[in-house]
């Protein structure tokens, strides 16, 4: 029990009788910690483009401050809408600015959307595992969560389609990173997207595809699965999420939701109300950045591709060389992130203390989980 | 009613029944509207300091990049918050730097309030008229609004007393602006601060002290009215809320919330599953600047006050020309409001259509009302 204070009854219900999650309490250790850090999903440091992005600011400051330091519009900066939606013309979803919201980072992208769906008590699909941080954004309305394990080839719909049969309300969203997802580094089969999209219009489901990682894939040769989005039928019932974050630096809070109109509308009233706009000197940044003739940003964006590549190749050589024969592991094809299962009777939280004792940070499995589970550990 | 669309029936409640709010409807008009502007809050763009900020900004990323483009603290960086702290203390707020919440703007920081106090339908007590944008961050909590009117000398505490000794139960806090307020541009006098805080005492109740303006006094002679929270006996009441979007460029989303360290730990629990932390690289742009030897921060803060000043000044020539025996208006000592009463039988709602149709806005005073009212409007 806390401590009596002035204003110990003064405190939301939510708050007042949970303790943080543990996936809170790892993420707030992991940041800044002097480790080896395969903990959270940090891109690499030397891939920062310190000298274009500054002359971005510079430019976005002395040559387009008077215009971009007032107040802005809550949608964002129209060239930075426009920049996001030619950017994903190119992975098959086409929209133009008008579908295309700024948010300050992914996560607002998730509060956001739990803020216009989301009822006291609703219910949510997720996987299982997925990314713990969504389930923080959500906190506050005390959802409940109907978890779908996830195999080789992604969410498994056809159990989804079976719990959907008994549901006796239907789940407000479905929730997942169908690309590279955190944190299992697998992908949703493409046969899967569609008869996802099937069940989605069966039970009138909003699907919110979180796509961090799609831009990250690691076999030139071979096309990633397109995402959701891009799909047939898929323009009234997903809502993307796509950042700058993770090509650029997630110190930078910039991303963006793709949308209808008529919900557009609805995140950008809600947004009004978070942070009245993102930040827009931010923006222009990122604008003048794209813009660079003398900076190739999708070549940028590409060696980030290669970068990880090499890393997943030495992270799986070492896994091989060491554990061969005792336990199992994923091989993600791009992304942040391999998912160790390991043998029976070992658990997670006892590898991830022991790794921490000798300076090195993974994540147990068990915090990826929405309702508990996982003799597993994650490596970013 | 809406059109029905295939996701028509997924929306939450506290959006599915209600129309976008006229004070927003009116703040999404005035961002970027080609006018003369007296609507909104903002800052004089010929003080944005470009030159130091390009500096800054440059030395943020070129020198101190690969150090702040990681992700970052949910409180803030260590040297922003040292650097509000102190600069705080100046201001009477004694208090270390565990004490500060570096957040996305003070939108953000009311939005946390709401989220950490709030349970849906509570009660919030507000002055009336109040800052319109402080309802839209709690709206999804769908809260009740005791509105306390406001005279010469701020929110009339006494009849806050009345309220509070009929009420069934108590409200969660007390939201107000006691310094330049805004919209009406007086402060709460020192007697009735002590007053408000001896009831928050009595009723348990928090104090949400939103100060954007109050490093705008206008009478370099006579000190203004000390902040709330530096009082005896505020420490444990009063979250205070800051910012330097007003001071700097409001585009730039980065202010702060200063609580108790107990509050402030469910507050930053809170912001995770907002942003997970304010944007670092535009952080340590301020931190450059506040420490950039070339560049006098609190001249250039000083620089706002009189800019300010000469065109309350000019203003109050105008009126006084021009209305002297038909209206009345407030002579604020500080902030960037003007709030004229109109006769008996002018509306509000009717001035300023008929103003924009002249192409100058103001803001019609009903907007600033939580329960509706009000034959006034208000000059920025």
């Amino acid at each position: 029990m806390a401590q009596a204070t002035p204003t110990h009854g003064r405190v939301a219900a939510w708050l007042a009788n949970h303790t943080d999650t543990p996936a809170n309490r790892a993420v707030a250790l992991a940041v800044g910690a002097d480790v080896v850090g395969f903990g959270g999903g940090q891109p690499a440091a030397e891939l920062y483009p310190l000298e274009a992005l500054e002359r971005a600011f510079s430019r976005a400051i002395l040559e387009d401050g008077v215009k971009v330091l007032p107040y802005g519009a809550s949608e964002g900066l129209p060239a930075l809408r426009e920049i996001v939606a030619e950017r994903l013309g190119r992975r098959g979803i086409h929209i133009g600015a008008d579908n295309v919201l700024i948010t300050t980072g992914s996560m607002q992208g998730l509060h956001l959307v739990g803020r216009v769906l989301l009822d006291h008590g609703d219910t949510i699909v997720t996987e299982a595992p997925t990314f713990m941080g969504a389930l923080g954004s959500w906190e506050h309305q005390q959802p409940r969560y109907l978890s779908i394990p996830v195999d080789d080839h992604g969410m498994v719909v056809d159990r989804l389609e079976d719990e959907l049969r008994r549901a006796e309300r239907p789940p407000k969203f479905v929730y997942l990173l169908p690309t590279f997802q955190n944190p299992s580094g697998v992908s949703l089969s493409l046969e899967r997207r569609k008869h996802l999209l099937e069940l989605a219009d069966e039970h009138d489901l909003i699907i919110v595809e979180d796509d961090p990682y799609g831009e990250f894939w690691f076999d030139e040769g071979s096309e990633p699965v397109p995402p959701l989005r891009s799909l047939p039928g898929a323009d009234e019932r997903v809502i993307y999420l796509g950042t700058f974050s993770k090509i650029l630096a997630p110190g930078m809070r910039l991303a963006y939701a793709v949308a209808t109109p008529r919900l557009l509308n609805l995140l950008v009233r809600a947004k009004r109300g978070l942070d009245f706009h993102t930040d827009t000197l931010g923006q222009q940044g990122v604008v003048r950045l794209v813009r660079d003739g003398d900076f190739d940003f999708e070549a940028h964006v590409a060696a980030g591709r290669n970068a990880y590549r090499k890393r997943r190749d030495a992270m799986l050589d070492a896994l091989e060389t060491t554990f061969a024969n005792d336990i199992s592991w994923t091989r993600p094809a791009g992304g942040f992130f391999l998912w160790v299962d390991l043998p029976a009777g070992v658990s997670g939280d006892e590898v991830a203390k022991a790794a921490l004792a000798e300076g090195v940070m993974v994540f147990a499995g068990g915090m990826f989980y929405p309702n508990g589970d996982g003799a597993s550990i994650r490596f970013g």
